[in-house]
């Protein structure tokens, strides 16, 4: 059996990615859930985890980190991580490997928050540049492949990497064009990420970083939890 | 036949990375370089690649964007990009991905400059964080799996991935530990990268603000080019 580590649900947007993807594809795994502590969480996520960071992956014995590693391993083990057909394999490939590497302004200025919603002071250029880069290339998915999902009518890989995204669009109402707004709506209706953020609001914590985090580009105008 | 898009030999660590892994693959490809220009080359690499970037491979009328992608594109292709065994396969393809997503002031503090060497002013601690981070993880895949190569006794996309690494330790001096200052040696050694670094040396491209960038952190000492 997979042992997964996460960190707390409402804030960590890599611990997402594989759980939705495990949890979408129906894969059996044992959740370890390490909460966030104040500032760094090196010296404690390196108790499990190589580079200091969730997620990571334990199989008997094996230990995977990254999340596009883990997608990689799970792949090689299980049919449905990525589309089937190879030039959406390829594309679906792309857009997760930008995702794990770019969008800096997105994910500095809209940290994941499940449960709160904000009203951004401003939609700067560099997050407009962000965020018409996600747009063009959910767009470009969903024209290529025939939707629903990224990659097609099934839940994949890429969806998973995007799946933070759709929360932030969520909290932080992001401006994007009608046909990525609804896939944003239903990437959120999925089973995966409905659970996700059922258990998120439930969370017990509130790390003072990251509640600042959220709001230093916005005003807080709900907190669901 | 693919065509891999490629910037400027001196400089473009992303671009040596699949170039790397074609060559001592011996992989066939057609190269296709295209210069920086000043400031941002968005406009210009956008008429091939989606993500704006280099490097970017197209094999007949597909187009494959980021490094990882390309890398798990030549996977499914050809034997060899990955090791054979899967635990190895699964840490090498996890150290990349972490060299990826990672490594941000080594990146910055140090960008790559083949034809250049540098003293730097110091190495502060958030240099030194990335630094021991890479040496650990050397050391561990040398160790785990034999040498001389990261993941055993083959050059595969690990290597590639740090590739650029080495070479910033030769232009910059950067301090490690003897495993893994001949590991980098071993890495400058082979024939892709002594190719790389001979074309690189040829080129007659100076663009300022690379340049500059490779000067901020400390002084330049000599320029072979
Ligand atoms: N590139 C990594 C990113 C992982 C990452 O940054 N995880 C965050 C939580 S979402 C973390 O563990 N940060 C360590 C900390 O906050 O101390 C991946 O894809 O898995
Ligand atoms: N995550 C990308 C990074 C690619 C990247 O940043 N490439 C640089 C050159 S090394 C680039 O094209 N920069 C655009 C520019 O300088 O305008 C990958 O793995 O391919």
């Amino acid at each position: 059996m997979y042992t997964l580590y996460i960190a707390n649900k409402n804030y960590s947007s890599w611990s997402l990615r594989p759980w939705a993807l495990l949890t979408e594809l129906g894969i059996a795994f044992k959740e370890q859930l390490v909460p966030f502590g104040a500032g760094s969480n090196w010296d404690e996520f390196r108790q499990f985890s190589p580079n200091g960071k969730v997620p990571c992956l334990v199989d008997d014995g094996l230990t995977v980190w990254e999340s596009l590693s883990i997608t990689e391993f799970l792949a090689e083990r299980h049919p449905g991580v990525w589309p089937e057909q190879s030039a959406a394999r390829a594309w679906a490939r792309s857009a997760a490997a930008e995702m794990h590497a770019g969008f800096t302004t997105l994910r500095t200025q809209c940290p994941m928050s499940c449960g709160i919603r904000v009203r951004l002071h401003e939609v700067g250029p560099a997050l407009k540049a962000d965020l018409a880069r996600v747009d063009e290339l959910w767009r470009d998915g969903l024209d290529k492949f025939g939707g629903p999902f990224l990659a097609g009518d099934r839940f994949t890989a890429v969806d998973a990497f995007f799946a933070p995204v759709a929360f932030r669009v969520q909290t932080y109402g992001l401006p994007l064009s009608e046909a990525s707004q609804a896939y944003a709506q239903h990437l959120l209706q999925t089973r995966a990420l409905r659970a996700w953020q059922q258990q998120a609001l439930a969370e017990p914590w509130r790390e003072p970083g990251h509640e600042a985090a959220c709001l230093a580009y916005g005003t807080l105008v709900a907190d669901l939890r």
